[in-house]
């Protein structure tokens, strides 16, 4: 609770600092930096220290921050300190591609679940999963499922996030470019991949 | 060159207003408040009101901002005015998904040209592009293409990333959850799905 004051951006650019915390460990380091955290981040060395300063994550000078107990701080801020058990909505291309997707683990998702509405696919094994109707898209909560990703068309994204609040779902993660609306209480991220390219040309001078 | 004191954060979200600003144009509206877009984007309205000042957009009271101008304006900044050619390494799950992807003409990206290592799809088209030989990756300055988007595993990005810049790319869109390190005057944004999902399960209280 004592955590409700930290401003979105922070926490958009924790999982950031975390992915480099887990990157700097894998490297066999044990304490870093706010510059080395920065330029791994894309931020300024401030922003480091201030987005660490709302959960009383002080650098010792000379020695930085341990990376360990930084990570375990961050990933409890997160609520990433348990398992999410996620469900997948859509087995596309782009779908099949989240299925595969080996980057996952380390911050504790598990995708549990796939639904399509393409009658060929539903009975398939796709990496491990086998895909569902999406009529029976519900039990969500039975099955401590408390995540979705939604991966269909752009026609459908409102529809499927609709009953995916319904069966229970508190966040969902969408990659339709469409303003989906939920209501309070429930969290949407939208991943705009044209968004995200539409920053590269400002630093192309 | 007046814009170049805008910070990074800053110039992340005016995509993301530029968005809003396009979905509000298509429902026929002239004119939008910073509650209104502050809503769209998931900030707050004193950030917009502070993101748009660095360039000296102010809305007026009681009519707010004109769409149609700011809109403009951002897309000058970003340099979204002009047409920007895309070239699209890997052409697995993911970049199929990409070239299927119907978000990007609204920005002015156009992807031209697609490579994969997989001679069973060398020379195959996928979505309307024919998929090059990964070897043939050059004269991109010739075909004026600047821009790449990396969709391959995480074993071979750096490396194509590095091809890419050699061959005069100067921004790259990088889908691989590795940290690519490029040189000085070439930009890369990193989409890892794995960060954004992680930002979830704070906002599920």
């Amino acid at each position: 609770m004592r955590y409700r004051k930290i401003p979105n951006e922070t926490i958009r650019r924790l999982p950031i600092y975390l992915r480099a915390l887990h990157i700097l460990s894998q490297k066999g380091k044990v304490s870093t930096f706010s510059r080395d955290l920065a330029d791994m981040a894309g931020v300024n060395s401030w922003q480091v220290r201030k987005d660490f300063s709302y959960f009383g994550a002080f650098g010792k000078p000379g020695s930085g921050y341990e990376i360990e107990g930084l990570k375990k701080q961050i990933a409890k801020i997160l609520r990433l300190n348990t398992c999410h058990r996620v469900a997948l909505v859509g087995v596309g291309n782009l779908g099949s591609a989240v299925l595969a997707y080996a980057g996952f683990a380390p911050y504790g998702f598990d995708i549990v679940a796939a639904y399509d509405c393409d009658p060929k696919k539903v009975g398939t094994k796709i990496h491990g999963i086998t895909v569902r109707d999406v009529a029976g898209l519900k039990n969500f909560k039975k099955n401590k499922i408390d995540l979705a990703i939604i991966a269909v068309p752009e026609s459908a994204a409102q529809q499927i996030a609709d009953r995916l609040v319904r069966a229970g779902i508190r966040g969902i993660l969408n990659f339709s470019p469409v303003h989906i609306q939920v209501p309070k209480g429930v969290k949407v991220i939208t991943i705009d991949i044209a968004m995200d390219l539409a920053r590269l040309p400002y630093y192309m001078s």
